[in-house]
């Protein structure tokens, strides 16, 4: 119930989640592409256990405390989806040995590093780096990919599995059009990749265009995460409508300030992370909306949250000033899901159709 | 031992610390003005256990789930410095009644819902607005406020207290002058405020004013709490000196890119935050420096955290391409010190001398 609501707190909600995951799964289904969502937008093992009634057997994840925790929930197909920290090779090593465990390189030390110490069979995907410069070789030094390659066979328990890659280039576009341009350039140098490479798998998945494009080319494996919960950067980017977005966070009013047409709310940084985003030329934190009967109403925006401090979000009303009594709550829309599910872990309500 | 560290981990400097805090509370008692540092900076109870060790007996917290933690660990004279969240009234109720507690307030109907369902005695304080307008009454509007001091002694378990404010103007500042010119402002209205209102405690304290001023005119009582940690954020408005900064996060290097300059860290904004800061016209998410025995080296800056996303952090690399392995932990010291300890409660580790 929300009238047991007393502070900040997620609200995840079950029908919207669940459309959001359908649509892609059935879309990955139809074009025979495995689907390993990226479980790090949810971090979550009830909303991980609707992936598993649905038949998805595999995730991704970018942290190996990430990979305990789902392993612990059951999850024995796991993708590492970060350049190994050779770090955590102890812990590596003590993971069940059942359990199906890719990792990722792009060092030759750290190669070498697996090599030498760790105790277990892995499958090992080299990254890859299609323009956004993050992580990764250039997709197109195959002369540096084929020396990798030949380096992981020199040691029996690494598992050359292909090339994974994410093209955090989608995130730079506006509209359908950008986003399917950057995605038709990635799939190009991909293209040549796998002719070079021909036995290898090649991994993708960012959700902009695991949204919106039809084509994959040589993809063989999709791992898009946050299209389960979209966010206010997945709809200025053109991945998804407002309605798609499948969280929201609940916050008490603290204080209404109609003079400067500004809401306190119990709701701050610590709570939606400073994730910002610019739109009309001015930042904001997230826009408010009510909270109605098993859900919110993206129709009527409140307004944006204007200011964030540690626990203070001021929200600048558009519009008429709301009729809105200190104590109710508010539903904040936040601008990158992924930061806001991360911050409230311990904090989270299922909204039950 | 830093050999333990797998995964990013915040490193506190026990030297450090000390010096902050008996610099500030040695400035505050030779004022005769009591310190009630705020405790949200670093939410940690061995630390707060030196600032009792020092003779510290008050604090202030910004929200009740922190009063609740740190009332646990056996402080009894705390101040939510936080517009009251009325839906948190029942857990008050539940707080030992042995606990002196203070609460704020700016809004009518929130005296009027404390005044009929709050079991126990609280102080109440006037949260006053002297411009950075995020909560409270205007300073200057002596008519409102004297309004709201009568209302809450209509009630006999709210004490009346005083007014208290926070100067998050001083944030804007750059530099010990304007810093102090802003202060200079904050303490007129304040005169103003006390004047009118003679018997009322006045409450304020941010870091920059609390760190650089010697003037704090009618002020009773000074609250900073990022003074303890200190940050790049600080460091930039000039209320500190960088060796002034006690913590930094360690984090290893999974990846070194030196055809592009840039070494990957694990570490990301689900560990530092996404607060940045703006230097020389190029946002940062902090500062790469030596990790050396008991501490770190803030002479050698080996370059910007200039991309961060949820767990990958991107240095651009300035100045000579450092010797560096892959597996080695950096320390990256924080922009905003208050949100990555936020982040990192449950990772990490004291540096004793």
């Amino acid at each position: 119930m929300l009238s047991d609501i007393t502070r900040p707190t997620l609200l995840i909600h079950y029908n919207i989640v669940m459309e959001n995951l359908r649509k892609m799964f059935a879309k990955t289904q139809a074009l025979g592409i495995p689907l390993r969502p990226h479980v790090k937008t949810h971090q979550n093992q009830a909303v991980a256990n609707w992936m598993a009634e649905e038949g998805i057997d595999r995730i991704t994840v970018s942290s190996l405390s990430m990979a305990v925790y789902f392993i612990r929930g059951g999850w024995n197909d796991v993708t590492l989806g970060f350049p190994f920290n050779i770090r955590e090779t102890g812990e590596v090593n003590k993971l069940n040995r059942n359990v199906k465990l890719n990792l990722l390189v792009d060092q030759k030390s750290t190669v070498h590093y697996l090599g030498k110490y760790l105790e277990r069979e892995v499958g090992l995907y080299i990254k890859v780096d299609t323009g956004s410069h993050r992580a990764g070789i250039p997709c197109e030094d195959t002369a540096a990919l084929g020396e990798m390659t030949a380096l992981i066979h020199r040691y029996p328990q690494l598992q050359f599995k292909g090339f994974l890659t994410h093209n955090g280039l989608c995130y730079q576009a506006r509209g359908k059009e950008e986003v399917l341009k950057i995605h038709a350039n990635a799939l190009a140098q991909l293209a040549s990749l796998k002719e070079a490479f021909p036995e290898a798998e090649i991994s993708a998945g960012d959700t902009p265009s695991a949204s919106l494009a039809e084509d994959f080319g040589v993809i063989s494996e999709l791992r898009p995460g946050n299209f389960m919960y979209y966010d206010l950067m997945q709809v200025q980017i053109g991945s998804c409508a407002p309605e798609n977005i499948a969280i929201a966070l609940a916050c008490p009013v603290a204080a209404l300030y109609p003079a400067r047409r500004e809401i306190l709310i119990y709701g701050g940084a610590v709570h939606l992370s400073k994730e910002s985003l610019d739109e009309d030329g001015r930042l904001h934190y997230g826009k408010a909306v009510r909270l109605v009967r098993g859900g919110w109403d993206t129709q009527g925006i409140l307004g944006q949250v204007d200011r964030l401090s540690q626990e203070h979000g001021i929200i600048r009303v558009e519009g008429d000033w709301p009729e809105l009594q200190v104590g109710e709550l508010l539903g904040i829309l936040p601008v990158h899901s992924c930061l806001t599910a991360d911050l409230m872990r311990m904090e989270n309500r299922i909204l039950w159709p």
